[in-house]
Formats: structure tokens, sequence, C-alpha cells
């Protein structure tokens, strides 16, 4: 595998998608060939199982059940688009990858970070991030974030309790994962937040 | 759980839906209060996710996502409908269950019977099958029954060779699970197949 795979890992709120744009563009014209693509989805029928998972009418849906389609979903993802992009040597920026199981359905759904673990090491099949950032917000800041979007799906419309495990899920990551998670600080302005991307990517880049 | 819990195995044409219907009517003419149900599907977001499976235009998917997408379904089939039919002591006779992905995905698709024990074994969650009938039948006889059919899915347009594999998988399973698999010869007509199933579930309901 010759390429780079790099995800970004945080609440919905903490600024993911602008950070993605602005990072893709900084390397495309570095000359590097990216290849931006998100979870859950990125391939058609990924794209049809998130469509399940998000569908706000789902409320009757078990976690465990939730947990698989999210396996099932990444299990696709890796194998119709991460998998071919890394062989062809491209960098790949990912929305969210197995650490956002770990912490939603591990830790906030109370299901074990050992099971989702085991079940997501199934799905993708030995392929892991070369570097995760994780977008670091107070849960509190990224609920008025949030609330300032019209369409809040069925995970982003959860309680503040639940946003609240989720990102002491991704605190306890970063101590299981120091060397790969890069914590960045995304309280700050939208360039401030950048410029500690660039510095954590630039080094990567180096190596 | 005061209910009793039958699934139904083997392979497409071996006459797993005729044998179904005729057992229902049976116990519901004893008296009993049964549900009939079916994997994958069985409720609302289940026959989501069946669709997604057995849409013969998602060639492109991976065995792995298969197997998770299977595990899925049954994981909400198992909440939303086998527990609590169980908690309220009816029969429950379910076409397909947790066999079905050990032959199909871990056997016939190469992924492992181990593999795929562990997976799903988080998606049922302790819930087994009180019995399972397993019908019985040459693949090659199957395969001329499933022909006549007009539309066939994905799985069912596998090769022969698949087939046979899942064939060979199924008596694997027999002989792992000797006393809740009953072997009944599918290969009869449809009144000498039934004679056999009531004889198995008669000695179980006089338990």
């Amino acid at each position: 595998m010759k390429g780079l795979f790099i995800t970004v890992e945080g609440p919905d709120g903490s600024g993911k998608s602008t950070q993605i744009k602005l990072l893709s563009e900084y390397l495309q014209d570095k000359g590097y060939d990216i290849v931006i693509t998100r979870e859950p989805g990125g391939t058609k029928i990924s794209e049809d199982i998130r469509e399940i998972i998000l569908d706000d009418k789902n409320t009757g849906m078990s976690p465990v059940t939730e947990a698989l389609l999210y396996a099932a979903s990444r299990a696709q993802h890796v194998y119709e688009k991460v998998i071919p992009a890394l062989k062809e040597g491209k960098i790949i920026i990912c929305d969210r990858f197995v650490d956002s199981s770990l912490v939603y359905q591990g830790i906030a759904r109370g299901l074990g970070i050992e099971k989702i673990k085991e079940i997501n090491e199934f799905a993708i099949q030995g392929i892991k991030p070369d570097v995760t950032l994780f977008l670091n917000i107070d849960p509190e800041l990224a609920s008025l974030r949030r609330r300032a979007r019209q369409n809040q799906d069925r995970l982003e419309k959860e309680s503040i309790e639940f946003h609240k495990k989720v990102y002491d899920g991704y605190l306890r990551l970063t101590k299981m994962y120091p060397e790969r998670i890069k914590i960045i600080d995304a309280s700050k302005s939208i360039e401030k937040t950048f410029n500690q991307i660039k510095n954590e990517i630039d080094c990567l880049l180096k190596k």
C-alpha cells in the first residue's frame, strides 16, 4: 500500500467538513492526488446502508443492529474505495472511521469497546489509518453549533448526555492510541484550527 | 422465555416455505399461538436491510459486507420480534437463522465458521433455537426446483459449485449440533416430508 490514509474524528459540530475541505485543497495545491470520503457511506452500497442508519423514522433500531450496520457500511467502503485508492498511491481523507464506532456504539451506547473492536477488525480486514485528526471541542459548544443546522439526523438529535459520553470516549481513545491520534483544538477559529492540522500533516509527509 | 423457537434451514428449493406453512397450520389446529417469520427480514428495518442484501444490482458487495448485513438484520429481528414473542409464550417458526450465515458466508464464501459465529453471537444476544429442522435435499435437485421459479435473487443465482458448498456446510453443521438439528429427508413428496417434521415437533412438545 503506497498511499496515505488520514481519518478525521470528532463530535458533530466540531467542524470536520470545513477542515477536510481546507486540508484537501492544501494537499492538492502541493500536487497530491486526494480522495475525500465519509463514513457511513462513500460507495453506493454503503450509502444505501447509511440511509437506514440515519433515517430518523428508525427510532426502534437496537444498538446492536446499529453497530453491525456501521461495520457493514465500513466493510464495503474499505473494500471498494479505500483499498483501491491506497494501492494507487493516493491520499485518502476520511470523515469518521472505526474510532467513531468505538465511541458512539462502544462507549455512548454501552456495547463495550472490545466487542465493537472485534466486529470492526473483521470489517476492515487489516486496513488502519496512518494518522487520525481528533477535532477536540467542548460538547456544549459542539451542541450549539449543531443547533444552527436546519436538518439534524437520528444521531445528531441524541441528548446532550449522549454527546458528553461521546466526547469522553474520544478522550479515552486519545490515551489508548497516543501515537496515531493527534489532538487538534477545534474551539479556535477555522484558520487557527487548520494551522494545527497543517503542522501535523506536514510533519507526516516529511517522514 | 416461555415460548418455543423453531428454525427451518436448507438450500433454496428444499421446500422450506411449503413445510413452514403446513407446520404452522398443524400447530394452530392444536391451539398454539404461532408466529411465522423469516431471515433476512421479519421487521421493517430488517426488510430494508434484506433489500440491500438481495438486490441483484449489488454484485460488487464484498463477502464481509454481506456477512455483517445478515448479522445486522438478524440483530433487529431478534430484538424486535423473536424476544417479545418468546416472552409471550408463542411458538416462532423462522425461515433461516444463524446456521444459514455459518453455511453461506462462513463456508460457501470462505470467511470461516468461527468468525461468522463470533459476529452472530453478538447479534443474537443469547437467543438460540430450541430445534432446527434441516430440509435435506441433493443440491442438483434443489437447483432444478429453483430453476422453475420466475425471479431468482442474488444468492439464488450463484453457481452450482456454490450451492454444493452450501449443502456440504449444512451436513457439517448437523455433525456439530446433532442434538439441536433434526435431519428431514426433503427429496420425498410434500406429505412424506411433512410427516417427518410432525414427528419431530410432536416429540418436542411432549417433553
